[in-house]
C-alpha cells in the first residue's frame, strides 16, 4: 500500500512576491513555501522526506534527478509564470504522465505546466479587493479522501476572487466549489488523472492574505498531496517502448 | 435532425399548493404549469405540442398512451411526492430508460421518479426564509445548449435556498451552479444520460416566489426540454428481446 | 489513513449452483465464497477481517449488526435475485449511501441492490456457450489503484460472454474493458461513487468456470476491496437530520 | 437551433501518402478527403458547405479567414505530423476553445493540434498486419447523436490495430469501443468539451484501407461533425478581455 512508503514531496515556489512586496514579506516571511511545508509534515507525519525549489535556483531547482525522486510536486507561481523555462515545463509534463503527482495552488491556474496539462486557457474571473472578501469553500464529494477531517464547509475570512467561467476541461472529479461575498462561485478542488499522474488544483491562496497559514487549507493539501500520491505505477509499461504489438503478443503475460 | 419533427411535450404538475395555499395562488392563479408551457411555446415555436398532466387525473395523466406520445416530460411536485403511485413511477422509469427524456424541477429532487433513476437520497440542505434571497445561477459549461442565450450569470431576485451537499451521482455534464446571499452553493444545472434517456435537473422555482415567470428561467427550461429531446433512437434495439447472443450474429448487420 | 485500521469484509454469496449444480459444485465444493475469500485474504494481509453471509440465513446474513460492522460488502448473486428481500435490499442501500462499500460480480449485474444503486435496468448481452471463451481483461486506467500489480492485459482463458451495450449509467470511473472470442466487448471494471459510498462492478466469474480461482482475478477482487475501502468518512454529517440550515449556520464551524 | 443554419466544414488532409505510395493512391484516388467530403454531404444535405486543406499549402491552408468561416474541422494526418507549423497549430487550438468544432481520425491521435488540446502523450499499441484484421465498433452510449442511424455494432473487415492504453483524457462521453481479430480493445470513439469547442476522435481510418469509403463509417463522421456544430456560441463572452470583475458587475445583466 501507498500509505506506508515514504512519501517524496517537492514544494515548488516561484518565491518573488515574498521577497519583493513588503506586504507579503510581513504574511510570510520564510516564503509561502514554509507554511505548505509545516503543513503537510503535521498532517502526513513522520512518512515524508519534504525538498523546496525556486524560480531563481538551476534549473529552477527541478533538475531530472529532483524530479525523480520526487513523489508529489506542489507549484505556486504567479508573478513569473513566463520565467519559466519551456524544457522544464516538458521535463514536468513528462515526469506527470509517468505518474508524479502534481498539487497546482491558487495562481498557479496560468501557469505553464498546468495549462499544458489541461490542454486549454485556464482563463478565469477574478477580483482583488483591498481586504479581500470571504470565500466559502463546500465539498460536493464528502467521502473524497481530499475532503477527509475537514469542516463543511470552510471558511476562509480573507481572500481573491476566482470566479466562473474557468476554462478548464471538466474535472474527472469535482471535490469543492466556492463561493465569494461578491456572489462568484468557483470549481476550487479540481481532480485530473492525465496518463499515469494525478492532479490537483486548488484555489484559495492569494500572496497578499495569510490563507496558507490556516490549518484547514493546509489540511486539504496535505490530503491533496496524499491522494496524489495514491496513484499506482502504471500497469502499462511495455507500450513505452513503442507501441507496435503482434498478434497474440499477451498471451504468455503473467502476474510479477 | 430532432429540431425538424415535432416536439411533444407533457408537463407535469403536483398542482397541489396552487390550490390551496393563497400565497401561491396569487404568483400562479393558473398553477405553474402555465407560465411553464408559455415559456416552452415561446421559446421553442410552432414545432411544439404540449400537454398538461397532475396528480389528480386517472394515473395522475400519466397513461401508457400519454407517454407514449411524450417526447420529453417536465416534472414539478412538492407536497404530494408520496401520494404519487408506484406503478406510474415504474412506468415513467421505463420509458425513461426507453428514450423519454424528462426534466426535473426544483423540489423534484424528492419525488420519487427522480429518486428512482438517481439511486441515491437526492437530499440536500434548504432555507425558506420569508422573502427568499437572493440567487445568482452560474454557467460552468458555456456552450452548452442549455446555457444558449442567457445571461452569465442569471440573477434570481428571490428563491428558497438549495445547498450542497446535494447527493446526486456526479452529473455526466455540469452546466450551473449557483449561489446564495447566505453563501451556500447548489448545483443547480445537472445533465444525466440514463439507458437511452436524457435527465435535466434545474433547481430555481419554489411556489413562493415568482421565478417561472421569470423570461430567463423559462429559456433555461425551454433548452433543456430541446436538449432531452435531442437523443438520438437507440441503435442497440436488438437487446431488448433478452440479451442471448449467438457467436457472429452481428456480421451480418447492414446500415437501415 | 485508511489502510492502517483494520478491514472488515462480508462475502455475500446467493449459495445456490454450488449446491445443486454438479458442474458447479466440482469446481466449487466449498462454495464461490472460499477463493474469493482467500484471494483477498492473501492480497490484502493480517489486517483483514472475512466474514460469510448467504441467502438462506436469517435476513440474508445482513443484519443491521452485521452491515453495521461491514466496511466493503461483495455480492454474487444469479439464480435467486427475485428471492432476496426488499426490505435487506433497502437496507443494504442505505448503508453503501452511508459510506460502506460494495463490490458487484459478474452476474451480480441483475441483483435488487445493483439495479437500485445504477437506477438503470443493468441489461446486457450474453452467451454462454459450452467450454465458452477467452475473455481478455484490458486496463484503460494504468494508474488505478485496482489496477495496481496486474498484467496488461490479463487472459481468462473460458468465461461466459458479457457484452455491451450494458445498461449503466457511465461510470465515474472506468478500469476496465474486456474483449471476447467472439468480438463483443463489455466494460467489466466500473466505479461508482453513490453518497459516501464507492461501488465496484467487475465482470469475470460465471460459476461454470473456475474464474475465481486465477490469482489475478482474485488480485482484481482484493484490489476492489481495499479501493471500496479507500472512501473517507463523509464531512456532511450534519445534514442528515434534515437539510434546514439557517443563515450563516457555518459561521463558527471548527476543524475537529 | 444550430440544424437549420448552414454549416461550414473544413476537411484537413496531409495528403502525402496518396501522392507517394501506389497502394493507399489505388484506394484514393483523388485523396482520402474525397470520400470524407462526399459521405458529409450525402448525410448532411444541402445545408453545408465544405471546403478541404492540406499541408501543402500556404499555412497549410489554414490562414486566419479559413478558419474563422470554419463551424467543424476535420483532420487526418500520418507521415508529417512534425511538418505541420507550430504557429498554425496554435491557431486552430486557440478557434477550437473559441467554438470551433474539430473531427480527429484515426492517426490524426498522433498530430500536434490533437495532443496539444489534450495535454497527454495520446500514445497507443498499434499493429499493420498484411490484410489488416477486422475491427468491430461497439457503441457503449446507444442513444448518442453520433450513434445514430449506425448499426449496432460495426463491422470493418480490414483495419490497422488500434489498442489501449490510449493515454488520452477519460473522454466527457465515450460512443465507441472497438475489439479486433487479435483481441485488443480501443475506445474509438471520444468526445471532449474544451473550452466553447468540441472534439470528436474517430478511431477507423488506416490509409491502407478503404475505411472511408465505407457508408456506415462516412456516417459516424457525419454525425461527428454535426455533433461538434451543436455546441451553442459561448454565453461567457466577457471574460474574453481579461477577467477582473468589480464585485456586483453582473447585477444588471439582461438577456439579450
Amino acid at each position: 500500500m501507498a500509505g506506508r512508503r515514504q512519501l517524496r514531496i517537492t514544494i515548488w515556489n516561484e518565491h518573488v512576491h515574498e521577497l519583493r512586496d513588503d506586504s507579503v514579506k510581513r504574511i510570510y516571511p520564510d516564503g509561502m513555501h514554509r507554511p505548505i511545508a509545516d503543513g503537510i509534515r503535521r498532517e502526513l507525519g513522520a512518512d515524508v522526506t519534504i525538498g523546496v525549489a525556486s524560480l531563481d535556483e538551476h534549473e529552477h531547482g527541478l533538475t531530472e534527478e529532483v524530479l525523480a525522486q520526487t513523489d508529489v510536486l506542489t507549484w505556486w507561481g504567479h508573478a513569473a509564470h513566463d520565467k519559466v523555462d519551456d524544457a522544464i515545463v516538458e521535463r514536468v509534463h513528462r515526469r506527470v504522465l509517468d505518474g508524479m503527482g502534481i498539487v497546482v495552488l491558487h495562481s498557479g491556474h496560468h501557469s505553464k505546466i498546468f495549462r499544458r496539462l489541461m490542454g486549454t486557457s485556464c482563463n478565469l474571473r477574478w477580483r482583488s479587493d483591498p481586504g479581500g472578501e470571504r470565500e466559502v469553500v463546500w465539498t460536493l464529494n464528502p467521502a473524497h479522501p481530499i475532503a477527509a477531517g475537514l469542516p463543511q464547509p470552510i471558511v476562509i475570512p480573507h481572500q481573491e476572487m476566482y470566479g466562473e467561467f474557468f476554462d478548464i476541461p471538466a474535472p474527472d472529479e469535482l471535490v469543492f466549489v466556492s463561493s465569494y461575498e461578491g456572489g462568484e462561485v468557483f470549481r476550487s478542488g479540481c481532480c485530473f488523472q492525465r496518463g499515469a499522474g494525478r492532479i490537483f488544483y486548488f484555489g484559495p491562496g492569494d500572496q497578499e492574505f495569510p490563507v496558507y497559514h490556516q490549518p484547514e487549507v493546509q489540511r486539504v493539501i496535505a490530503n491533496g498531496v496524499a491522494w496524489c500520491a495514491g496513484a499506482a505505477p502504471s500497469n502499462n509499461e511495455s507500450v513505452r517502448s513503442g507501441g507496435n504489438a503482434p498478434r497474440g503478443w499477451y498471451l504468455h503475460t503473467t502476474v510479477t
